[in-house]
């Protein structure tokens, strides 16, 4: 049994969840609430100091780290293996995750504070006292960023270069899926890089940016046929509201057309 | 025999040679000299279309990036066993060198840009010559970061987070080695994080940022402890100028009084 700290729909937690369940892992989850900073608490600090979801607890040790715990669970659970036991295979294998993980999500970051967190955080606060927020931050480069994206939207470096890093990012995993010959980014066996890519497609489609994929025809077979796979379930907590999924499609639609004209160049 | 393509002084580079030299493993080294273009070569593009070092090529197959290419080589060839076999210490040893992948290196882009490249540069263009060559890249996310190093250094975002980057992941390294007890960061044992991490207080000491680890004892410590390892003669290239490492030291003892009122908060 592995306790499970997780976002119902943080993107981190999803590419461990999706594991479990491709494993057939028992596994008893915990909701850490990011917007009610769940993560912040003493408690959550001990067992990861970064504040960030997810961290598990197997036989009484800790372990941070998606892609890590991936590995971990991959490693010393039975199940169906999740890796190419061929040493160059499983190198070129962690490729994918590590361009989530050093490109894709921290561009996300831009995207989803742009086009969710600052719709929600405008209508919970004034502008004054969302500022007041920013100035009162530890991390002032931190804060500049959210303070371009709250009070510049769409037309804010980081939503800009945030985008720009997903596009490519999607670009190139398009590339690897036409170079393997699919159906998996691996050619015939699912693994760690495809459980690894979904739950940032899942993103893109809950927040109405499923256009990214409008140019790129082996990555939108992929993301049908893994919407096929019955871990697919795992992408996202089952305690979720499918409500809160669905609400933010509309933000996403409202700003997807100049979203398309910067990747476009404009 | 592995041919390995890699730049003199390049950290990831240093990364692998580490690897290479601590099992004894023999390579053919090929220099890629970024600043001249080496790596945009339609030759060097077809291994590795990044256009970043190193590359290595090992029985005619590829392989990129170089965390990657550690644990490759440490699977694949005999020598001292550089990860552990224990799976949830394999999981805590590759903690150290994803910091440096997702948090120094990154951040040190900035540093080097600021104290070593943008002073070359200035010795090599004028201001309207640069401007014309970031008006000219493809990539203007890109543009606007070195514009901002390049015509304000010191003062520049860029150079500050980045600054700070590596001081936060430095933190880290010094808690872990606290935490571990040492010598090393897993122990009794010297791994791929080790390893992985060298390279990094290597380019610091480089361009005279060394107090970095002033108030970092036991990150002081194991660096006087790696220093003394026979494998630090592959921290950069056998073929590099001595003189051209040393000149970096004078452009950072310039600004690093800066840079610690940076650190400090100011």
């Amino acid at each position: 049994m592995i306790d499970f700290y997780q976002g119902h729909t943080s993107t981190c937690s999803g590419k461990v969840r999706l594991v479990l369940e491709e494993k057939g892992i028992e596994y008893n989850e915990i909701a850490i609430d990011l917007f009610s900073g769940d993560q912040k608490t003493p408690e959550y600090l001990k067992l990861n100091p970064n504040a960030i979801v997810p961290t598990i607890i197997h036989d009484g040790e800790v372990l941070t780290e998606s892609t890590l715990i991936a590995e971990y669970l991959d490693e010393v659970f039975d199940g169906p293996q999740l890796r190419p036991s061929d040493p160059l295979a499983l190198a070129r294998m962690r490729r994918w995750p590590k361009i989530i993980d050093e490109e894709t999500h921290p561009g996300t970051l831009g995207v989803t504070y742009t086009v969710v967190v600052r719709n929600i955080m405008m209508q919970k606060k004034s502008e004054e006292e969302l500022e007041a927020s920013f100035v009162a931050m530890p991390d002032q480069t931190n804060a500049a960023r959210l303070r371009a994206m709250q009070f510049e939207g769409v037309e804010s470096e980081p939503f800009k270069s945030g985008v720009r890093a997903v596009e490519n990012s999607f670009r190139r995993f398009e590339a690897g899926l036409a170079q393997s010959g699919g159906p998996w980014f691996m050619g015939e066996d699912y693994t760690l890089a495809d459980s690894g890519v979904t739950p940032w497609l899942m993103r893109f489609e809950n927040v109405g940016f499923q256009g990214m994929w409008d140019d790129k025809p082996n990555l939108a077979v992929w993301w049908e046929r893994i919407k096929e796979r019955p871990n697919f379930v795992g992408v996202v907590s089952r305690a979720i509201d499918p409500k809160s999924l669905s609400s933010r499609a509309k933000f996403g639609a409202e700003i997807w057309p100049r979203a398309k004209q910067i990747l476009a160049g404009d």
